[in-house]
């Protein structure tokens, strides 16, 4: 082997494990634009930041992962040196549960806060499925008082509508959907599934409902009873209820059917329920009774059925939900993976739990909480086109025309920055004048600047407005001619360096 | 086993594994507020931001770690569903290789960005050392220029500076000290340690040098050659240098005595060097005329010998450097822990290292960058008393005296949150008043807001200005008379909630 063939040999391939990414300059700016957002409306709620690390002991995370049916599947764990299991937190609930546990006595009570952080999923990636991912939870823990449910209700609304979309009304592009676990687990003791000894049970039928908006019923029955065959004959095993039990969950599906954008829909819904045979149940009638209340408070706040919408047939997939969940989609229209025309659909969601911090407390300690998918939520704004002034302008360029001056260049490039404007000099191979320039080019500098030996000695220097030069030179198709005419170049005194820079600068910033 | 002690037994403990911690809402505003400093002036120099995901091929990351002998210790790894080893990255350095590597055609060349991310280290915790922690770096990738160093050392004085950290002079409190890799290389190379075969012995010469700050001479001659014993007995395996190789190594030390806050310090140690036997060493003399570059840049720019000083007993303790190497350390005076007077020292660092790009891509990539160690810069700061104003006001609360008017109460709160007041309605259990008060406390309330129905049936609320009453009721020593006189309590009319709530805020805002 010849040495470059072994240099070849030993070089390592720049590539990253599958399901993670890395995050260029444009996306960071328009996540960080939004996160901004967000945390101002969490702020403006009384919510304080408060942060836990990406590793927990496994048994302190519990096994509470969506769609996951074997223990610790789903998790990336490791052994510590004293053999204890710890594992990367897969949301930011349960460390949240971990954390107000561990300083119970400190915390004021009812405790709000926020955080945003990546969670870890070990799954099979697929398009826009990543094993890293970025939540900003909201959470407010010690109270049982829906109150402060309906309060994140309207805190979701708010953060969607300070982010640029249109609330309520026809033209809405967004709804936040409430439900109540209550009715659903009301529903499921009247099937006869109450009790730990079903435990398991409920979670499928749980999620065969939230298949709802996938199948239609009849392939919805098929995964409550025996099964569900898809068409490339993969088995799904179902919930395993008979006939009778099918039928009387289905008979609560009817509510799905009630959601509208009209003002007045929550009364009828509410109406509807209060009239169901399920009331004799007492959890249903205590779900009914909170969802009144939570639909009461967001009416005296100002938001309406199109903002805050009462439906029953919200799902959230998560087990450990003990009372309303509810969940933030978005209502315009896109096209899908396959070209077909959908509402965008679910950006975040929640729910109260009170058993998660009690896991540690030995007592219940009321919890509710909610969820945003960072990276879905972007996405949908820059569908939306609502993140588009993110990208900023470049730097400004000082040109390298002669190495020697090195200082000098160096001086322009300070006198720029102690004014706060943004500039470098140029650090690579000065010797070619066209690459610096497509260098300032791809950099987005709106000005480079040229001080050559000519310049210096007439105490100059040359400032070349790099947009408008492009812009004028797509009007001047002949090479000579844009070399006599050096669009949107001008000569100043070096003394004038700083606001002759500044006026060009502005100019583009104020577009 | 009764059930309540069974409940007992199957409680998980809340807590996190060791060396990991969470963050509360002081040093995570702390930390936001440092941070957005770093960024600012990062950003004025031209940098973009950059983000690798957590998890790298294990191969891609190296074995670059310092303080480590054993492949592979130090770092959290375990195995991919198809075997491939991945690992948590170890420092953002690395991965910063890896994405220019694997983005190299799209990148602008030379390639400013930064990034703050989580790194991990699986190492045994102690006081101040944890698993996780967050480093701030800046990189220029694709310049072989020292320009470039000279740049991220301007920057990094510039950046605690703005920190508020007093610049150059006698009463500096930082200063950027900066050496050449090439320097300590040409001096190894003349004690015969050139080669691939001594690449063990001369990482094992850097790491006693290091050591000069630690241990007096005859310790570090000690570390050079058969090794070191401590006091508790544990030995140290040294370089196994012989006696002329020792003399040699430690003829290099001599330029330690040279640095000083003078201005004209640098001028001094480059002549010393200049003078110096090693300059027949063609490493050695390049090394030298290159922080005569550096030392002639910044002098350009504006930082004397006080601010950028050229300090060639400088180590850093990276195998991977390959020319300029430098260090942030702060001057002031803080209590170590066993209670002595000492300067508080390293805060970040960072040098040039040609080869990490390299790797991935079979031909040498210039570049050089520094990394900022964030808690412990957050540390410094806090001492210094620089990140004081972050213990923000908390929000208005609205008590609840009437469980029947919680829309009455969501709207206030609504309309505060309108204003752009931070508000919130007390969502704990409201029978006891004394509860809701010292909740408010609690949160650093400004203003708690009291609607009875006396108050509601008059059209009035009553407002309490919490710092004001604190700070009257301490001249207040009766009960009674503190009853009577209600200090910091004022009614006003129901519709001016808004105004009046956003004076008493606006006093305490402007403290």
């Amino acid at each position: 082997m010849s040495t470059k063939q072994k240099k070849k040999a030993d070089k390592v391939k720049a590539r990253k494990p599958r399901g993670f990414a890395d995050r260029d300059v444009a996306e960071i700016r328009a996540a960080e634009a939004m996160m901004a957002t967000i945390r101002e409306v969490y702020e403006l709620y009384g919510f304080d930041p408060v942060e836990t690390p990406l590793f927990e002991f496994t048994d302190a995370l519990g096994k509470f992962l969506p769609d996951t049916d074997r223990p610790n599947a789903g998790v990336f764990s490791l052994q510590d040196d004293d053999e204890q299991w710890m594992s990367l937190r897969y949301d930011l609930t349960a460390p949240l549960a971990r954390y107000v546990a561990e300083n119970y006595q400190d915390l004021p009570k009812p405790y709000r806060s926020y955080r945003a952080g990546w969670v870890f999923r070990n799954e099979k990636p697929g398009p826009g499925r990543f094993r890293q991912f970025m939540q900003f939870d909201a959470d407010t823990v010690g109270t049982a008082s829906v109150a402060a449910d309906a309060e994140i209700c309207m805190m979701a609304a708010d953060t969607l509508r300070k982010l640029g979309l249109k609330q309520g009304g026809e033209e809405r592009e967004f709804v936040i959907y409430v439900n109540n676990r209550k009715l659903l687990d009301g529903v499921m003791e009247s099937a006869g599934l109450s009790g730990d000894e079903h435990s398991g049970t409920r979670l499928a039928v749980l999620r065969a409902i939230d298949k709802l908006d996938k199948f239609p019923i009849p392939e919805v029955r098929k995964l409550l009873g025996e099964g569900r065959m898809d068409e490339s004959g993969d088995f799904t095993k179902g919930a395993g209820l008979d006939a009778d039990q099918t039928d009387t969950i289905m008979g609560f599906v009817e509510f799905r059917d009630l959601e509208s954008s009209d003002t007045g829909a929550n009364t009828k819904t509410l109406k509807a329920l209060r009239a169901s045979e399920f009331m004799e149940n007492p959890k249903f009638s205590e779900g009914v009774a909170e969802l009144e209340t939570i639909s009461g408070l967001s009416g005296a706040a100002g938001y309406d059925s199109s903002v805050i919408a009462i439906a029953p047939y919200i799902v959230r997939g998560l087990e450990y939900y003990t009372g309303p969940v509810y969940e933030a989609s978005l209502t315009f229209e896109v096209e899908n993976d396959k070209g077909k025309v959908v509402q965008f659909g679910s950006v975040a969601g929640g729910g109260r739990y009170d058993g998660l911090v009690g896991r540690f407390r030995g007592e219940q300690v009321p919890a509710t909480g909610f969820s945003i998918g960072v990276s879905r939520l972007l996405t949908a704004l820059r569908k939306r086109k609502l993140l588009e002034n993110q990208d900023e302008l470049g730097p400004v360029v000082v040109l390298v025309m002669d190495k020697d001056q090195m200082g000098s260049y160096q001086a322009m490039t300070r006198e720029l920055r102690d004014a706060g404007i943004r500039a470098e000099m140029f650090l690579g191979n000065p010797k070619n004048f066209g690459k610096q320039l497509s260098y300032a080019d791809k950099r987005n500098a709106p000005v480079a600047i040229i001080e050559g030996s000519d310049e210096r000695a007439s105490g100059q220097v040359q400032l070349k407005d790099l947009f408008l030069g492009k812009k004028l030179s797509a009007d001047i198709t002949d090479n000579e001619e844009w070399r006599a005419q050096n669009p949107g170049q001008k000569t100043i005194n070096r003394s004038e360096l700083v606001p002759a820079v500044k006026a060009i600068v502005q100019i583009y910033q104020a577009d």
